[in-house]
């Protein structure tokens, strides 16, 4: 079964359209109207082709096709299809719209699967408007409470759970129903610059990298900014110090460790006053648990001495804790098997960024299916890939599923 | 003469309650309604005295005392009544307040003066809530144009000039007249540590300090928290590592240099993207026009190399240029006089932070006098001051003006 390029590329530029940005990228942030729009032309899309559409308390879509043996669990694939607010047209969107090209395709050519199969957009991958990300995923695969992630509040104050009523899509499904999934596959652009600079067009995903995710808060003193250098208790010049020590203990490190600020607040945030407390997001990623806790162990141990060395209180909480997650071998070998039956250029590799993969493989077998992006550009306006590269992806996607379904 | 010491600080704690902040400090910004509350107040005092009140097209409050010799012009004092977000009791109220003992103690006794009397609160000294600060007295001595003035945005987004109407402090007079004023002196606490850990009571300030205000904008490129460190075009990053380096320059170059960065905003501030455009204020001080000029360029040098090795873009825009400015010779020696008369221990000494006298001595005479504050706190709750050290100030500024005014 071949699948069609050209629909699924078209699929993507519809899809964009929805929360366009005059930058040419996508702003369809989590329970917003646009995330809305997107979810209805999904779910219009998957009845056009007789899919059955389910939703869950927390707003994970799940469109259902069904098998020949109803007593098969099913065969799943999927992502997203929120973006950052100021993301791309990609991001998410091609997981999702390749596992509905898949269907379409099956749909076409009239074929039956053993196995049931399922396509599901989870609802908040991105973690932007409401953290953590990862949410409808999480909440699915009993990482997170249904209460816990419904009394979520925003970056701009709403509450999840009013948020995802007032759009619509608060369903009456269970979402640890989705634990009872046979397989998931998730098809994703890369964001890293490996396989284009390699020239591959599929990356094979053994496994996630764990990370950890902590606030900082300096507490010094307010001060007048034409006071004595000497006196000073500088919170935010602290706050550059242990950023900049902190990436070069992850430079140092190398290999998968990675390092982010992607928020930092200076209070009271006036130019001429010395900032009395600083508070700023810190992101912390390795390749397994034990490299990121030495990373974690060096991190900390660094910022206190700088503190100590400045007289500010450090404070480091944790908010966040990911571990290693490898993915299921059998699942991994079948995607890698469809690479090298339709000859594509490919490689294993972990991933560094979190995905709903990710927690989906907490409880369920799982692989992932990498393609490239232009310069490893995500989370961003630019991000770009080729047809090219979709339509390889989706097409070892779909391989990878009808070899796991079974075809009746 | 001998001015009433608990009667001025009762006035300050009185003042205090406008806008005072649970922390001990005052919340009484430019512009705001608390802002009009304490010009009220202020109003009414010199009022109950007999004294005054005319009010510019800028707000600034001037409350006069005739003198006996009308050709002569009026010697003035002052300071400003608007405070930090989280500002202490004593920055500019002290000056403010000491003036009006001034006149009270003026009243009791019934002394008249050669030359008339004038007390000064200048509008939005501090530039917290409309940036630039010394807005007031720098409309006044001519720098910036009322139209200008009137224009400026709050962080708020509120405009000068609507908020000025809102609060009922626009008037009518011109606030170029304030030029034709014969002297001007302002009492402040020092906002530094010298005077205190000296064991010293009042601080003759010779002259103020230069300093530049610079917007400075990264611009680098946004990617997934998870993406590769080697590819990174990390603004915030970047912008931590210029904070580091500028302050270090600074410490190395000591004396009066001073570096403080009050703002910093990253692009687009959501925890797991790296910031593909970082905003930051800089404000960089030294004691005259030639070490400021060698400083900003070692600076903007270490900035522009440090852009340039992580491959991101630097706009550095110089908004606030601001000379070093000496006081006038026999005023300055006019308050050293009565610091040794009252056998107070003093000490010459420049200011590296602006006052509205530092605009003031563009145009006319000026002089200022420091009283130490608690551990040099200041734009901060936490500010003090003992009543001892503002009856000292308050005394040299009483009679360094008598002398200057003459008595009848």
């Amino acid at each position: 079964m071949n699948i069609n390029g050209e629909r699924l590329w078209a699929s993507i530029m519809e899809m964009a359209q929805i929360g366009a940005t005059p930058a040419g990228g996508c702003n369809r942030q989590a329970l917003t109207d646009l995330d809305g729009q997107g979810r209805h032309l999904l779910a219009q899309w998957g009845a056009a082709i007789g899919l059955t559409l389910s939703v869950d308390r927390v707003g994970n879509m799940v469109l259902t096709r069904p098998g020949t043996d109803p007593s098969l669990p099913a065969v799943a694939m999927g992502s997203h299809l929120d973006t950052q607010p100021t993301g791309g047209k990609f991001d998410g969107v091609l997981g999702v719209l390749a596992g509905l090209e898949v269907m379409r395709c099956m749909h076409d050519a009239n074929i039956r699967t053993r196995a049931p199969l399922a396509l599901v957009n989870w609802t908040n991958e991105e973690g932007a408007r409401f953290a953590p990300p990862m949410m409808g995923s999480g909440a699915a695969m009993g990482l997170f409470t249904e209460a816990e992630i419904l009394d979520r509040r925003a970056i701009d104050g709403a509450r999840f759970g009013n948020e995802l009523t007032r759009i619509g899509w608060r369903g009456e499904a269970d979402p640890a129903a989705l634990q009872k999934l046979g397989a998931y596959f998730e098809l994703h652009i890369e964001q890293g610059p490996a396989l284009e600079a390699l020239g591959l067009s599929i990356g094979i995903v053994t496994g996630s990298a764990a990370q950890q995710w902590y606030d900082v808060t300096i507490t010094g003193r307010e001060a007048h900014a034409g006071s004595a250098m000497a006196g000073r208790r500088d919170t935010l010049m602290a706050a550059a110090a242990m950023m900049t020590a902190t990436e070069a203990i992850v430079l140092a490190t190398g290999g998968e460790a990675r390092c982010s600020v992607g928020r930092i607040l200076p209070s009271p945030g006036s130019r001429n006053v010395v900032p009395g407390e600083t508070w700023f997001s810190l992101d912390l990623r390795q390749a397994d648990a034990a490299s990121l806790a030495a990373l974690c162990e060096a991190v900390t141990a660094k910022l206190h001495d700088i503190a100590a060395s400045r007289g500010v209180a450090l404070r480091l909480e944790k908010f966040w804790d990911f571990p290693k997650t490898p993915f299921d071998e059998a699942l991994v070998s079948r995607v890698r098997q469809a690479a090298m039956q339709r000859q594509l250029r490919h490689q294993d590799m972990p991933t560094a960024i979190g995905h709903d993969a990710v927690y989906v493989a907490r409880k369920l077998p799982t692989a992932m299916i990498f393609v490239p992006c232009h310069d490893g550009i995500s989370h961003n306006e630019a991000e770009s890939i080729t047809p090219a590269w979709a339509t390889s992806g989706c097409q070892v996607l779909a391989d990878a599923v009808l070899a796991t379904a079974g075809i009746a």
